[in-house]
């Protein structure tokens, strides 16, 4: 099978490149190890930046975003006695968009299916070839058993941090970074309308909460436990009563509604980056290339930060066969993948307690700070909603 | 003996607390450890804030400091092939000045003694008593070898972190807050032009290295090296070399001239707070109290600011009997010191190379942003330049 871009991950960046490249007349194979089951039921990010959002409608992929989407002006900033609202849109002049993954995965299913878009979902045993020549190629075998072969000009791995795409590249020309950070998130989805209009942020001296949403009757509740935390030695009960003690603390007259649990885990937090995110006619989007820690809501962004600048690229180099874009892709990704893991990073450090004293003085005087100064609060908020999306993208 | 307010040290602090507290028509007794050469002839800070200079000159200290100080817009920060300056007054209106705290301690030294102040140089064997009553008092052994007692309204701990005031407080009523960073700095004073208009800040992957300066021909250099560094390892030559390296690098067309060595030693780097800053009627200001690592330029500038508002306190508090401001010196105090504690942390946190590659890239992200974000720059700005000096000190 001959393609223009064979695509590795049917996530919402693989699928979102292809959309994109779909659109300037450039054909993809996609090919995913997954079910699409598995792909559309995964719980992942909720926040899209206003960049995001803005290239989701420039794509044609904003009719359901706008009507069920929850724009919010900004974030309840929390810690003991007060808490305060950073309004983004006063700030900066823009917010971000509650919608989550999952809405965006089932969006870019459904756009890519009406456009008869070829996805081999459950491919097993998957090769990554000639990635050093003009036709790099992948086989694997289909869900149907039959082993197939795609020829392409050009290879992406969307296919996040345990798919082959990295590994692919070998360790004398790569480089690596890796945090790995001493507590986890305890997440749950809950069937009750969120207690709070935008999302609270809060630092406690038991550990970070924060209350989020997916829906104006689905909330989305996190607690920072201990590496290694048991999700059984979390009844319901328990969970509520560490939600409503940390994020009510100090409250006056505020209550958190609990409601029943759909689904709860605990999530490893971590920041990794490989670079570059390019080897020769193989190139890295999304979490195949970074992971950061969720406290900035940057993953699912970053991934279609990545996708804006690529899609340009590979038009060019695949289509007019100019490398130009495609040759300076990495470098021009990672400065926002930079700059987001540094973000990701410092929401991380400020909001979760260590167990050092000093540590917590810095982390409140830190929060006070951000709360009370203008260019803390729009320091935050510019790095929140998003620095613009990459101008080599602006066509999209 | 007999006075209103015994001040235990003879540094800026106590000096500047005798100065203000005499404007006022409470009189003082300074007493100190060490000879008066001593104290004149250590080497300290060398950045006063605006809000620090703005209380000099409205003390009628400001003369030579007007004449002979330099004004700096802002400062260097640097990383490599990068140098940006951060013009604080563009971004928010207010600047800071060079001039050495041994030129603050002389021009103290002046006014105090022409005002006639009671100062006992080289006391011995202090013992500070009664704190819990409304009359302290204090022995010592002064320079004629003769035991002294003063016994007064008030006393003010001004003697740094190894006098002996803090302890006083009994563990049952004090907390304290400590890290020790795993760097030293190297600095020199040489006699020599500074090379640079203002102060460069600079991180390099062999550590950070700063220029500051103390007037037209005298310079100050700063070298990150590890704990433990003996002086003796480091000759001149060495020096020059690291520093033209880590200044240099990447600067086209900038180079450092070196001159002649006067004064070498290696400074450890701590943070420490403790609270509270009052116990019945002993205060604490200054070093005392607290002690940042001096990247954030603020050691100097936070004693002056604690004496701005224990000033019209103990004013209050000995001439009008009149507790209110005194009982808040405390908490009062204490914001500042945190936010000062927090940002001179910062300051160490993002230009000191830890030896961890994941750092060095948050380090530089970092740098990035608060060199092209107009929100990073000004939140370095007005942490730099000073917040306002405290509203309870404005009629000096």
């Amino acid at each position: 099978m001959r393609t223009q871009v064979a695509i590795i991950g049917a996530g919402p960046a693989g699928m979102l490149l292809s959309h994109l490249l779909a659109a300037e007349g450039i054909d993809t194979v996609i090919v995913e190890a997954r079910s699409e089951e598995y792909v559309l039921g995964r719980i992942r990010a909720g926040i899209l930046e206003h960049g995001s959002v803005e290239l989701l409608r420039a794509a044609g992929l904003g009719s359901r975003l706008d009507a069920e989407g929850l724009p919010h002006r900004g974030i309840h900033l929390q810690f003991p006695r007060e808490r305060h609202h950073l309004d983004f849109i006063d700030l900066i002049g823009r917010g971000v968009w509650v919608y989550g993954q999952t809405e965006v995965q089932k969006d870019l299913v459904a756009a890519r299916s009406a456009a008869g878009q070829s996805i081999y979902y459950e491919a097993r045993d998957l090769e990554i070839s000639d990635v050093e020549t003009d036709r790099p190629s992948l086989t694997f075998v289909g869900s149907d058993g039959r082993r197939q072969t795609v020829v392409a000009d050009a290879v992406v791995g969307c296919d996040g941090s345990f798919g082959p795409s990295r590994a692919v590249i070998p360790d004398s020309a790569k480089q690596t970074w890796h945090r790995t950070y001493p507590f986890s998130w305890l997440g749950v989805l809950a069937d009750v309308a969120p207690s709070t209009d935008e999302l609270i942020y809060a630092w406690h001296p038991d550990g970070f909460a924060m209350h989020s949403m997916r829906s104006p009757s689905v909330s989305r509740l996190y607690l920072q436990v201990d590496n290694g935390t048991d999700i059984d030695d979390w009844s319901h009960q328990r969970i509520w009563d560490a939600l409503a003690a940390r994020l009510g603390d100090g409250q006056d007259g505020w209550t958190l509604t609990p409601g029943p649990i759909t689904e709860a885990s605990v999530l490893p937090m971590r920041s990794y980056v490989q670079t570059p995110m390019r080897h020769g006619r193989l190139f890295l989007a999304g979490d195949s290339a970074h992971i950061v820690p969720p406290t900035g809501a940057k993953g699912l962004n970053l991934a279609i930060a990545d996708v804006a600048l690529l899609a340009p690229a590979l038009v060019s180099l695949v289509r007019d066969d100019d490398s130009r874009s495609a040759d300076t892709y990495s470098d021009d990704a990672l400065r926002r993948v930079w700059r987001c893991t540094h973000f990701s990073w410092w929401m991380t450090s400020m909001l979760h307690t260590s167990g050092d004293p000093f540590d917590d003085q810095l982390q409140l005087s830190q929060l006070r700070w951000v709360c009370s100064s203008e260019a803390g609060a729009t320091g935050l908020a510019e790095n929140y909603a998003g620095l613009p999306i990459p101008s080599g993208s602006t066509r999209f």
